[in-house]
């Protein structure tokens, strides 16, 4: 088969790969219709990820349909539509237990990091029972890859962690692919203010037509107090923070309530400062928190139900013929005014 | 009356002050039988909260007698005993209402910052309704001033801020007054491990006494390994900072567990690094908060009904006309194996 | 000042009364503009509610304009609009500071019931700080009186009892005036399905158009089939009640799904069954309050934000000199296609 | 192998059986060392469950030695003592993922009702990764059959359900073997005072014996009096239902306190009645739940560090070979003062 593989430093090749096979009685291997690339696959491909070594088939996001099964797996058939989770999770282990799939002892990250991905004609996927997910008959899968990683992310790490609540306000610094999930799934919980920041003016275009009541540029001189004025001056009950480097996180800071939360959503690479001596009686915790995926079935309801408009995440489409330029549009995504790139398989 | 008043950096005098009086009608005027003081007294003594002017009475502990009441306060009689809270709650603005009353827009922490405090024969209270509640009769005036601060801090900022839970597993790094109120309080929950950790010998000894299952010198060369290993290199499901400097901070950065919870109780002179490049995808909190004393209630039950004892943290006592040797015995708290120092006003 | 004024079972009068005036610092005076006519009213009409004696104003909905202010009273100034809630509270005892002002020693449910009510051109409100609250300048105020009770009365008591989620189930039993609230407060929360019962078509019919996914009528013989079948067997992870009859009680007994909650919103007259025998091993809670209208702050800025649309549940207006025919319009509410009737006070 | 079986209603007998083999990878086999008997087991002998069928092996409490394990169970090894869970639980659906598993897809409550039981030399397991619990070294095997089911059925649906809390008040009606695990799991939380009501008064001595602090037997006839004085009149914060009668649980609804709880621990046969014409504005919830068993690792680790006495619930033990006589003391266990009746199958 075809897969897009990490070769180096810097070079992802489309490459002929062995299908896969079942190797335990909980997997199932997968034929891939639509993949997507991630921030993650980025950072793999800058190297920055030491222990992914090459050879590796990138990709934990995608959507396709079930080619074999393992004999524990009595919930999918062959020919089965499913949602590729982007967490593998056993539901067995002491932090499954806890709903901390992430760190599941045999799954979590698993595709595109210990084991080949989802970015190839084919996947196997352990732990099939909980790491796939049926797609409604009525989901378009193209626009389903978002929900592998994107919209979990959003509800679980931005708008869950900070306690988006009705008639709350909320701002989300960062509009790229996943401040955009975190906007709007922050929406299914009817916050009364959405402020996004951001230093491109397409991508907060953008958030304003996804829902932001009102977006601020970053670079602007006085975004610090255009962004407290939204406010009266009091901060913001749910901040978000959806970039990961130490000045998106120091903003974060300034800008959250008293009685409020900071939800970090951003991989971070450096330690960042936190301002103790001036938040330490301001009432508020800061969360920090990989995706567990465990809202995704939550998700799928919603976004049939037509509360959740998939479409809008993805903006550009290559046949992964084309896998090398996926990525190149995604290394330059604001240039490209790329949100999610996507990868088809499927020839239809 | 006589009073303990702050004269300028590094001076506390026994000075004639003229007596209290009803200014509002939701004041009330205590007649002190004890007082106590706080780590924050020793900060203003210090001169380091330069909006404090010297001329202040200090002090926001203390149990007394009701001497005066205003037209409004109609839960208590003249005569009543009460505990003074440390913090001032109107009741009726937008944060008391969440529950949020250090941030009271008209209280907060009043006594002994902007209105003279309880470390005199007399003090005036305002909102008194919310800012005073009955002692019951079988508890001992002189333990009780522990209930004004140490306690519900102890509770609120420490237990209830780290989630303690029935089986899990607790540290407390730093071994003071408010680290001992977090251990009492945090054996209402029976966690199944409550380590201790300190630098002082003593401190770790009346640790283990008060109910702390093991104890840990933070400056043993392999302390961080000792702590870890109590969890089997796990970590621990709650972890509290009672210290309040960046070295504290960063050792409960590397003892919380995946999934657990950091509060932090210290008050930080200076900023701290969180180290988001390793505890990003932890699914962990890190809460700050003051105390809001909005458990004194509970905690006053639970002293009426022999569940929390208050008589181990006052170590020490003064008649009020030796405040300053007082203050200069808690200055030195650790040399004089200081826990809490009070201050008597009543004669008997 | 003219008032509607209960004069005896199954009567009520137009009459001349004495203005109100504060009687103590924490009242206000309210010139109203907009009364509205609720349920229990109606009850006190039919001589329902014993304790309350003919002479007593009637209504415990409105809006208005302050008239006068008692000298504790530093948040609201001689000509601002005001909401007026439905409960009264100090937010001081002991109750109202665990949130449950219905059972504010001092207050609770007070005007119409206790104390003259809002359905006169004028209305002393006691404990005004948390009483009333200021009216958004883009609020309309005819539409604002189904903010003093309705709409907390759904939220609290219906959406928040029954903890509707994004992507849940919601049956709401009841298409009344509280059900049509509870549904576009249940709107809030993005549940995936929302389906309303009611033995009135036109009724159904409006709550359709408000945003219910599927209405059934609860005469149809297969009426209990339909309603499961909506869920694929399983039932509703949120019932909510909102008639209080025991034959609506018991139909949602049958609709909780495992896990599910029931909310009571009803006021029934007469115990009900509950069937423990095979209710005891569902996992699920039922849950009865009545309002505190702790949550109207947020409900008044998510009309503002244009999230909770105010318009659709008044029905009818009189001008209060038609009070008795407003009576009777409500009175046979289905016939007249009624949901909320208002009583107007204000010329304009 | 030797068996207790169920061989028609009234009759239990010793019997050879089979002993039972691995059957699916997920499946361990159990050398049992100790069972006991739960109330459950009463109802199925005196053939009130007529869904279990002459013939099955009884129990579903127990503990003992692994002695075989399936092909996908990694945890345990031939030798290592466990738990065995009353619930069965696959870990991976839909309910379970959820924390319900007394309604997993696959398992619940399984063992002694639609497999054979405990009560026997050898028990197949299924699902045993999460049916089966390692017992920690310190604990003696004999008292640990209260894990089974006792201890989380008390902590669970008793009091979490009843939100027991630190400083509150508890009123548990009942001190059969299941109101006594309530009472022990109960003071894990430090409630102020803990009342049980009991028709016998032995029991109420055994309950004194372990925590509670009042007492009251429900025959006296101010009993109702005697109780609400124990709170001032205002009622208990947490009732908690451990009888399963109509009588108990109209005595719970007069208990609950405006703003508490009421959890049914009682398994009911027959429907109750809930007064909702005097409860409706409460703000009272009642909660109904069977074990899910979801808090047994942590109350193994509360048992093992020496919080949670688990000596105290069995009074009887009977060898095997003696079962019908076990079951006949169980069958009058107030005459007996017995409160948990256990079965050795170990020679030791």
């Amino acid at each position: 088969m075809k897969a897009l593989v990490y070769t180096g430093p810097g070079t992802v090749e489309v490459l002929d790969r062995p299908k896969p096979t079942i190797q335990a009685p909980t997997d199932a291997v997968v034929r891939v219709l639509h993949a997507s690339i991630c921030g993650t696959d980025l950072h793999i491909l800058k190297g920055d990820v030491p222990k992914i070594q090459p050879g590796i088939i990138l990709g934990h996001e995608g959507v396709g349909v079930i080619d074999a099964v393992g004999s524990a797996v009595d919930c999918f058939q062959i020919g089965d539509r499913v949602l590729i989770s982007c967490m593998t999770s056993c539901g067995v282990c002491r932090l499954c237990q806890r709903g901390i799939t992430s760190h599941c002892t045999t799954g979590g990250w698993t595709l595109g990091n210990w084991t080949n991905g989802t970015q190839a004609e084919f996947v196997r996927v352990p732990h099939a029972k909980l790491s796939l997910h049926p797609l409604p008959p009525s989901m378009n899968p193209r626009d389903a890859v978002t929900m592998s990683d994107a919209f979990p992310t959003g509800l679980e790490c931005g708008v869950l962690s900070a306690n988006v609540q009705p008639g709350g306000s909320v701002v989300i610094v960062g509009a790229g692919p996943v401040g955009m999930a975190t906007l709007l799934t922050a929406r299914l919980y009817s916050p009364a203010l959405i402020v996004a920041v951001d230093l491109d003016e397409a991508r907060l275009a953008t958030a304003w037509k996804l829902g932001a009541h009102v977006t601020i540029r970053s670079s602007d001189p006085n975004a610090l107090q255009q962004l407290l004025d939204q406010t009266q001056g009091e901060g913001y009950d749910s901040v978000i923070e959806a970039v990961g480097i130490p000045a998106t996180f120091a903003l974060s800071q300034k800008l959250v309530a008293v009685g409020g939360r900071i939800a970090n959503v951003g991989v971070h690479g450096t330690k960042v400062d936190l301002h103790l001596e001036t938040l330490w009686d301001r009432n508020i915790s800061v969360h920090m928190s990989p995706v567990n995926a465990t809202t995704t079935p939550r998700l799928l309801r919603l976004a049939e139900s037509g509360l959740l408009d998939l479409s809008s995440l993805v903006t550009h489409r290559f046949h992964y013929t084309e896998g090398p330029r996926a990525y190149a549009t995604f290394q330059k995504a604001t240039q490209h005014q790329a949100l999610k790139v996507a990868i088809d398989f499927d020839p239809a």
